[in-house]
């Protein structure tokens, strides 16, 4: 059937590569960088961005939009952030094309050049920023609290469907308050908001900290992350929650009038997932037959296969099947009954497993006689014969009993693969031959963590936000240290 | 309170472009031709989508996501496409910015020149079937019903809110078929959808219609559309459907072998709306006061006004205002409690009908007495004296009520604004004393309707799906038709 994947413990990066292929979910454009992301991938996207969505509203945000182009001088009024991000990006430098003079087809042209070029934005601080100045005049007007869901482009050289391409889809939070202390509270929030999305509807547990200065996002005065542990013993930033401080109102000079009628600068936060969450959840869940999906985020819960023989077998089984499929929806309960008849059983099967649906139930004749189904967890692997009287309420306990057990795997293998190291020797050795997350100490400078980076690959991914109090020594420099750090070698 | 706007009989254009400032819909961004969508006209946008995304879904749809860029190429590989669309469009060039040497900011680093220039998508044609070519072989892979809500550029020298930006917000869909029958069925279908929609959630009604040769999407051999008359008398083109034939398919080369295994080229269609509905539905029912919306488009539908002295008054007031919140909420209507002590209710009323809610309560100390409120109509400006006891009942009827009266007022000002002309000075005396559509008699050819644009300015808006036969002759030529078509003056 072709649709056999590469072994995880043989080759994890062509396992990986091999899934997001045959699951339908990506595929490389002719644009280099860029994917395509196929309607079955698409789907799963949808339902994260969903419930994501939902969340950030129920925390007081709005959607916006803001435009696509940022003007070059923008980028530079910041200097952290130019630096950060006006390396590699797409610019715009002419308006219009016309016909080649040799009718090979259409050139640029010269005539239309235009006078600032446009960067296709990478983020979008500035531009938000410099709409902001016109929107805050009075501490009446705050808090701004504003996300948008959007395409964003930055020139990436070496691209991996969904971990790196040079368009991601994403959205981007961007907060405006008068208080240091509510920026700060906003930023928290919306890390829990992170987190807990990654583990409720991901079935994906994480670490919360903060990053250090050089991990930093470039103009951030403090970025707090969740980091997750795939299934190959890297880690993965999965989200990104910046405390601005008032950088940005400074650059772009907005500024409010307090009930003092003082004027101040305003604070600012900005937080961001992209469809790298897809390849975080591919990577957590997924085995050497596909994608195993957590059901909260499932574009199809349950596959009904038949077997049979002939088209009144058929016909027979396919009254039981829309029975079933009929109380399941009722439930809300995504069911795909596929009685293609192009297709063999053996080859569906084959295909739900790749697709990750969590439950297959399969009919046949016997099922018939016997009143009952066979059903298959995707999770586990486990068949059951099941009877048809009252198998939907088997089957919403056994969606639930999914996304719990997909958490508690994904949560044990983080804590069976979370080591500690207290040399720099440990360390390396950890992560040659384990993996994981390690948990060492630091000592604080951006010295000791390139030094460390470059010995052993690995970099900080965070300090976490409640990590115990312990005296140590930094594994590179002997100094002292108050408190451990994660170190891992990362996506 | 600076919330006044121009009358639409006196300035209709500066009323518009008042309105959408004031209710807070959308501004100009400092990127030429490129909007800023405010959170309030987002919302109006997001309501849209959610319903028409749902629309497409039920007729068998999925989403996708293809490339923002376009190789240049790709533009010309379609004769007629590359006409229409290569020409006003961004592009491109380069890849990379670097530190000015004079330290003046970022330059574009002239060594990172893209080998083939990008353009940024004018409408996805060409990339997608570059997709579909790989991904279709037999016609066991058709159709193909893919959807994708995505920002595209034209680079419009005039721009216009909503109406004409450079940037802007749509869906397009593009489906992939076997034969040409069902390709057709399909670009009907999808007709059919916008205009349910329109006429639904819009409260808008539409002729549908095909459009003349000379105003056929580039690439298309029939386009579709539907078509609505503003209250300024001038049409607007609000959806199009295309059936595309094999024009993209012959220029990829996108075949398939059919049953018999013969290899045949693909038939193809395309469909979108974008934020260009948002122009439309503002000036179908919006008044001097400001926006009017149909209830199943509105953000807020109850917005509720205290008017008191002093914060015992006003705790009294809250009870009830919220008692009354709290069993609408539970009916899924959308309620706005504002108790702003910084605002007057003066002040609060007007905001509420720029920002065209449908319905808004008043509740005063001499209610509280009664057991009653002051409800206010936006669409009939009535307001009544009613009962707390039972409120919700009502508000579910006005509502429903409210969304049919802004479709037979939209229905009557269309009826009473459609006139039938039998000379071309007729036609012109119409369109310059009343405006509307005009139904009259034309030749069929592209000379004949140049011709008559540039005598009347009015184009063909379409050749309606059900006009009548009748027999006549063409107002500029006096050759024979069959029956009448529709003009129009035409945003």
């Amino acid at each position: 059937m072709g649709k056999g994947l590469k072994k995880r413990e043989e080759d994890f990066s062509s396992w990986y590569n091999e899934l997001v292929s045959k699951a339908d979910l990506a595929e490389h454009s002719d644009v280099r960088g860029c994917m395509i992301i196929k309607p079955y991938g698409f789907a799963i996207w949808e339902n994260m961005k969903n419930e994501l969505d939902r969340m950030f509203k129920e925390t007081g945000h709005q959607n916006a939009y803001f435009p696509l182009f940022i003007p070059k001088s923008y980028l530079s009024k910041e200097a952290d952030h130019v630096e950060g991000f006006a390396k590699e990006c797409a610019v715009v430098t002419h308006y219009r094309l016309k016909n080649a003079d040799d009718g090979s087809g259409v050139v640029v042209d010269p005539d239309a050049r235009l006078e600032e070029e446009l960067i296709v934005r990478p983020t979008s601080e500035t531009i938000i920023w410099n709409s902001y100045k016109n929107w805050i005049q009075s501490y009446r007007d705050l808090p701004i609290l504003i996300n948008q869901w959007a395409n964003v482009v930055r020139w990436e050289m070496r691209t991996r469907l969904f971990l790196r391409t040079a368009e991601f889809l994403w959205q981007e939070g961007h907060t405006a308050h008068a208080t240091k202390q509510e920026a700060i509270e906003e930023t928290e929030k919306m890390l829990d908001v992170y987190a807990a999305f990654a583990q409720d509807y991901m079935a994906m547990p994480v670490l919360k900290g903060v990053k250090s200065e050089n991990e930093r996002f470039a103009g951030a005065l403090e970025t707090y992350c969740i980091e997750a542990l795939m299934q190959d013993g890297k880690a993965l930033q999965a989200g990104t929650s910046h405390f601005l401080g008032q950088n940005f109102a400074k650059a772009f000079d907005v500024t409010f009038s307090d009930s003092d009628g003082k004027s101040q600068h305003v604070w600012a936060t900005s937080w961001g997932v992209s469809t790298r969450l897809m390849g975080a959840l591919i990577m957590t869940h997924s085995d050497d037959l596909g994608l195993v999906l957590p059901p909260k985020l499932a574009p199809i819960h349950v596959a009904i296969v038949p077997i049979y023989k002939g088209k009144d077998q058929l016909n027979e089984i396919s009254v039981v099947a829309n029975q079933i499929a009929h109380k399941l929806r009722a439930l809300n309960i995504k069911v795909k009954f596929d009685d293609d008849d192009k297709r063999k059983p053996g080859w569906k099967f084959a295909e739900y497993e790749m697709k990750g649906v969590p439950l297959r139930i399969a009919i046949g004749p016997r099922d018939l006689e016997n009143g009952t189904v066979e059903l298959a967890r995707r999770d586990t692997l486990e068949k059951s014969a099941v009877n048809q009287e009252g198998i939907e309420d088997k089957i919403v306990v056994l969606l639930k009993e999914i996304q719990l057990n997909l958490f508690k795997k994904a949560k044990n293998f983080a804590q069976n693969n979370t080591h500690k190291a207290d040399t720099i020797d440990e360390l390396s050795n950890i992560l040659d031959n384990k993996g994981g997350f390690v948990l060492a100490h630091w000592d604080g400078t951006k010295e000791s963590e390139l030094k460390i980076k470059e010995k052993t690959k690995a970099t900080i991914r965070c300090v976490e936000l409640d990590a115990p109090n312990e005296k140590g020594v930094c594994i590179y420099s002997g100094k002292p240290s108050s408190k451990r750090v994660v170190f891992a070698r990362a996506y």
